[in-house]
């Protein structure tokens, strides 16, 4: 059977038997491949996913996430400091994967300002070694948008000479971004700091906290994989009077025509943005 | 040599020798094992980085994209529809990558609906193959700000059961999202078409749209690889009077701490924004 017949049939194999599959984690058909038969998308087929996971030790990651920034950027470098470690302690199948994968998230997306890099690598990592990666990858975007960066450790790693490369020693002001994008994240820091975007003590900071979150998705994903992980910064937590009627699981008509988790007041003030209807009952 | 010791002087050696390294593409040391040397973050061993391309046919990888959203979300249906060809037309390193390392990217991130999650999937096949995943993810977030959703092609597929996965033959509304965030794309699409977030038209929309963006990042990719590729979204076509000041690449005194390259006008209206500074020459 040439390659392309055996992809064919598998793909239809997958997706006739997909149904009846649901609820096994793995398969094996053909010649010695594994697939994963919970999702007909998932044609991979030399290992099973989730991929294996160790505990990790997350002041590791730290260093290594500050240090992979200045090689790869903030989302590469996040993928890195997680990847790598697996890489070493498990080997095969991570070293398979090229941690570049997540190279175009430097900058939110190639320079674009979207998403933060170093949340886009990290959730990477999730993904790639739990089905939940719903649920923990939410907690880290919740968390983040609560808590202060670059962490105390990191500025007192950098204190310290302590990172592998050390460009500044500088203890950096902290700040919460209230958002998981690059654009507010780094803004509210460089008029904290009174800094200019390219400057290079912004870079420092962005290093640094690409450290403190891939710690931190380590500390997630050692409490998952140990049975003992419980959201902390739920959707709850987060929750204003906004998604009372702006969710996706309301009507149209009473606001439903929108959706997400960001604090909508990041870029809705008083009904005076644009996507805001002229009509709505706070105007 | 133990595999950590050999990790500690693999890594020893990256440190040392990456500037010496620089230009070539591939190096082999140790037991036959592959490493990228134009990054000291690429530790990844078994296959050399970019990984091969082969040109792929858009409309297929358009359907997949379409139907790959229903069974994975967007995100890591839009990885699914590229890689699951190059799956079948390659081989390895492809079998190696589960697509499900993409999971997470569903609904802007696990439904906060920050970066669009097909541009997310499809970037990271860009990053895989290409060493300029900057400047192509570039042009395909630049596109897709630009561009009407559902296309036309993906309506007229659906009007003709042309997909696998047939859910609506409904013709769907395009509207242009400005924006490569999910909320801004899909709270849109919604408004233009009274339809609420949770309901299976605005699902359906997104599918189409998965399909759209895998096979514009195809073309993408064919062009680039066959060395015709020209950006046609560039950062100039979308810069306005904002980023004279506002630029990473400006001080922090002329405004200078703000960077990125979304339509300021999303978010910013006429200075009363929280983010805009009270002080802004406009007011």
């Amino acid at each position: 059977m040439s390659q392309d017949q055996n992809s064919i049939s598998r793909r239809k194999f997958l997706s006739g038997a997909g149904t009846a599959l649901a609820g096994t984690t793995a398969a094996f058909i053909g010649h010695g491949l594994f697939f994963a038969p919970q999702s007909s998308a998932a044609v991979n087929e030399e290992f099973e996913w989730p991929w294996p996971y160790v505990k990790l030790d997350p002041e590791k990651v730290r260093i290594k996430g500050h240090d992979g920034y200045y090689d790869g950027d903030c989302s590469q470098g996040a993928l890195y400091a997680i990847v790598s470690e697996l890489q070493e302690k498990i080997g095969k199948p991570y070293t398979c994967l090229p941690v570049q994968i997540m190279g175009f998230g430097g900058g939110g997306v190639a320079g674009w300002c979207t998403l933060c890099g170093a949340l886009n690598g990290a959730c990477a990592a999730i993904s790639l070694t739990s089905e939940d990666f719903y649920k923990l990858s939410s907690e880290l975007v919740a968390w983040y948008c609560e808590t202060p960066f670059p962490s105390e450790k990191s500025n007192e790693l950098a204190k310290n000479k302590a990172f592998k490369i050390n460009k500044s020693t500088k203890v950096l002001e902290q700040t919460v971004s209230k958002s998981p994008l690059c654009h507010v994240s780094v803004c509210k820091w460089c008029k904290e700091n009174g800094c200019g975007s390219g400057c290079s003590d912004r870079s420092e900071r962005c290093a640094r906290m690409v450290g403190d979150v891939a710690a931190k998705t380590v500390e997630i994903l050692n409490a998952y994989h140990s049975g003992s992980f419980q959201a902390q910064y739920s959707e709850s937590d987060l929750a204003h009077s906004c998604r009372a009627c702006h969710s996706k699981d309301k009507s149209y008509e009473v606001g439903g025509w929108s959706r997400g988790k960001m604090d909508c007041s990041g870029c809705h003030i008083k009904g005076e943005s644009s996507m805001v209807d002229p009509h709505h009952p706070d105007n």
